[in-house]
């Protein structure tokens, strides 16, 4: 099922810009037990990234009703949440007054086998680099090609997740996840003020960690990476992933890791719904 | 009238790749007389477009028949043709077979007053820069968060066109043109190597220039583009608009300009249709 602006639909205006541009945002967002997790923080995030893009944000209040009666009859899936500057305005130009139009569409929670939790992922490096772009750096924003490039590398089950370097060589990210690497006991996941996005289980693991472990958020570069004591990766539907392999490089799912994989459990356990509906 | 896999529609499926992730790439084309004008040009460049992105290129009888079916009626207006990797696969991974979704839509010409062609435009640099990717470099993609945002810096009518920079401080191309400038009676205009978009426009004048002028794709920055002796900029729909004033600095329209303007009369007089239908 799949709400537009409120309306059960299918389709959306061929002359709406989030078609036209990419001229948008989008949350996805984990759906357990009936409850959409963190979702809190994924507004947040989108509220962020409206107030970059010059994209007035709906109503919070609406957007969690939509996404309640969305999920009524689902235990487990996946929520995703688009916002696009709506239709009109000629060209790049946008409207000088913007409707948002909000698509909210559930999916199936996918089926990833439990040994990437339990045992880790094989991974690979990409070649398609990040570009840069200050302002546009963190957003989950609509204009992916860069992803999707990358994601097109492989086509075989035997990696889950490539790494994406930016074009100074630096890893950046997953190309649907963040990364993490342990070194010393320490964490560091990269800074992301020149591209990347800025993941929710990325912000719940900083902001979790910074009270126990040393974590810095910082230039890293594939040797950095390959050399580290512990690897994963997180987004807000897979959770967090350790990496076994990287290239010829293998890692052990350590100390480290095993206690984030524990905070994010508690975490979610603890997330209560924004407001009642 | 819009038409999307041949079928007269107004809206997309939500799970076409170019709404969830601007996936696809578009041409812009002047309807002239009835006739596409550089229709060969256009499809030569989203041919090569898909080429990059691994998107399988629509059979060109196909569009050329529903591109001359939609204008049937129009003498004059504007043709805008979106290719994307169409609907399926899971997140940003594409499905192992692709069908592209076409989109053709009319739109009425716009409605410019001559005096911008005539005596020139006022432009402004823009402070949103263009990030680097050089695989999507010169690309007409569907990715154009960094147009929208440059384009949205101004409201008013005081400028018609707003000059972009890179992330290295190299002047590129306007939000919705490309950038030629003349000094000493030779050509230059931005390389597209980085990003930017190669238009169509700047294809026909580089390649009719080279016999008569000396012309140089290069790198060009601020300093250099006010210090031109003349400047104007192109796209398929405005054709040329030399620039009379950016920021403090004015310029005039000299013997370059009107001579290529001059070019550019001859070449769509002489294009001719791709095929007969």
């Amino acid at each position: 099922m799949i709400l537009v602006n409120g309306e059960s639909r299918h389709s959306i205006e061929i002359t709406d810009r989030g078609f036209q541009y990419g001229d948008g945002l989008f949350e996805t967002i984990e759906i357990r037990d009936g409850h959409p997790v963190f979702l809190q923080q994924h507004f947040f995030r989108l509220q962020k990234g409206c107030k970059i893009l010059g994209i007035p944000f709906p109503d919070i209040q609406l957007l969690t009703e939509e996404a309640y009666q969305l999920i009524q009859n689902s235990s487990h899936a996946v929520l995703k949440l688009i916002i696009t500057r709506g239709t009109g305005g000629r060209g790049y130009r946008q409207s000088d007054k913007i409707n948002p139009t909000r698509v909210l569409s559930l999916y199936p929670r996918p089926d990833y086998p439990n040994c990437y939790k339990d045992e880790g992922i094989n991974a690979r490096f990409c070649h398609h680099r990040l570009g840069h772009n200050p302002v546009l750096a963190g957003l989950k924003h609509m204009n992916r090609l860069e992803q999707i490039l990358a994601r097109a590398e492989w086509y075989d089950n035997r990696f889950q997740e490539g790494l994406m370097l930016d074009i100074k060589d630096r890893v950046i990210e997953g190309t649907m996840s963040n990364l993490f690497l342990v070194r010393d006991g320490a964490m560091y996941t990269p800074k992301l003020d020149q591209c990347g996005v800025a993941g929710i289980i990325r912000g719940i693991i900083l902001e979790a960690a910074k009270h126990q472990f040393k974590i810095e958020q910082t230039r890293l570069d594939r040797q950095d990476v390959v050399s580290a004591d512990e690897l994963f990766v997180t987004n807000s539907v897979i959770g967090l992933w350790p990496i076994k392999r990287l290239g010829q490089h293998r890692f052990k799912i350590g100390a480290v890791t095993r206690k984030v994989i524990a905070w994010l459990e508690d975490y979610k356990n603890r997330d209560l719904p924004v407001c009642s509906v």
